[in-house]
């Protein structure tokens, strides 16, 4: 049975400073560090071995990925690194207190920023995109790839890509994909695979360096909708705090 | 200038123990991952960034080269692996203690074995040779790739392609490659690119950890031969100390 296995990055600084990180290139903590580690202990133990490590282009994807096949014995997978994985661009919020922006923006437009479908945060500004037109890693994108801001439908749209060209036949031809990503790149790849609606996007969040399984039948379509974590009540515990944080009750916008 | 960036591993629990390893999958010990973290500390400072990692397909390569990359703030470089970079084949020998090898075979064939060119050591037994055709790591390689055991000028032969075909056309493309080898697998490609005569590959030894610097001339031959280490001194004294490993005086065989 075609198996795909997701898991987010451990924490990192800004994951627990409370800011908006996107693609701002934050370090994990020390925690996140064990958090990687101890998801590869999980595979191993469950005999959910990968086969193939796919990572965003982003510090915290990477390492975590590292981290965590090393932890499962497989130091020496093959790596498939994609902008299209990295975490969404918050645009302007990145770097902002996620607090903040609520109190300054409001609850209704913070929740739509942050887990809405279609909505898109104002864009950088002139000099933080330049820097990142200026970072070596993105040096292949063209300036129409590299964003100012983000919806998840945006990040579905670049996402997609990696997911038909890249995952779609490694799984045919029977290997097994650990995909490193991030918050909103895994949101966006999960509501792919469980065709979900717009109106059930904001409900879904997925909590940091957790192991996310997804048996597949012969179509790719998820024999169980949503995958099975490895640790479900843990799990269910970080992705109610994941939709809590900044003071969202994590209900969507209204 | 073109630029190539080597580096061996950190210190594996069998280099601690003064055991072989060969294609044995030995991890690093803490003081080899804080090694390697040096490592990369030390390429950043100097302004040394690799643009592209090359690994072996054992552990104490890939994880050395990852753990390299992230500190030298490179985590989400692009991985070439191959088996091609492995540590030499080191047949019957490997899981043996290196002193106790010299002791019960001599002083002249051990030196032979460990550091000639062309002689191998006897071959691995048939059970410990079907369980490397049984990794999944290896699963691509054909029986003759598959060695039972090796000489340096078998691993010159089989390195030789990821030279020639990978890395000669990245330097030739600008890039920065860093080789994270082993013992055996440096030895070979700086014998070939200082063009060693056999006489002179038994005196050369490459110190765990420490990055080796060659900065070659537009035919791609080192500019200056032996390329330089990032701490000369330090890498002198380590290098006289793999020299004498098992009591090997580290002169030629005679």
């Amino acid at each position: 049975m075609p198996t795909l296995l997701l898991l987010r990055h451990g924490q990192s600084a800004w994951n627990a400073a409370g800011r908006f990180a996107g693609w701002v290139d934050v370090d994990l903590t020390p925690d996140g560090e064990q958090r990687a580690h101890r998801a590869g202990r999980l595979l191993a133990d469950a005999g959910l071995l990968p086969t193939v490590l796919h990572t965003s282009l982003l510090t915290r994807s990477a390492w975590t990925g590292a981290i965590t096949v090393t932890a499962a014995g497989r130091a020496w997978l093959p790596v498939h690194r994609s902008w299209r994985l990295n975490e969404r661009c918050y645009g302007a919020l990145e770097g902002h207190q996620r607090s903040a922006v609520r109190a300054e923006h409001g609850d209704e437009r913070y929740r739509a920023w942050r887990r809405s479908y279609d909505v898109a945060p104002p864009p950088r500004s002139p000099a933080a995109h330049a820097e990142l037109l200026c970072d070596p890693r993105y040096r292949d994108l063209s300036p129409e790839q590299t964003p100012r801001t983000e919806s998840l439908a945006d990040v579905v749209s670049r996402l997609l890509p990696h997911w038909e060209q890249v995952l779609v036949p490694q799984l045919r031809a029977g290997q097994v994909p650990l995909v490193v990503g991030h918050s909103n790149s895994l949101r966006a790849l999960v509501s792919h695979l469980d065709a979900m609606t717009p109106d059930e996007v904001p409900h879904l969040n997925v909590p940091t360096g957790m192991p996310l399984v997804y048996e597949l039948d012969d179509d790719l379509v998820p024999v169980v909708r949503g995958g099975r974590y490895l640790e479900p009540e843990a799990a269910a515990r970080a992705a109610a705090e994941v939709a809590a944080q900044g003071g969202d009750s994590g209900s969507p916008p209204s």
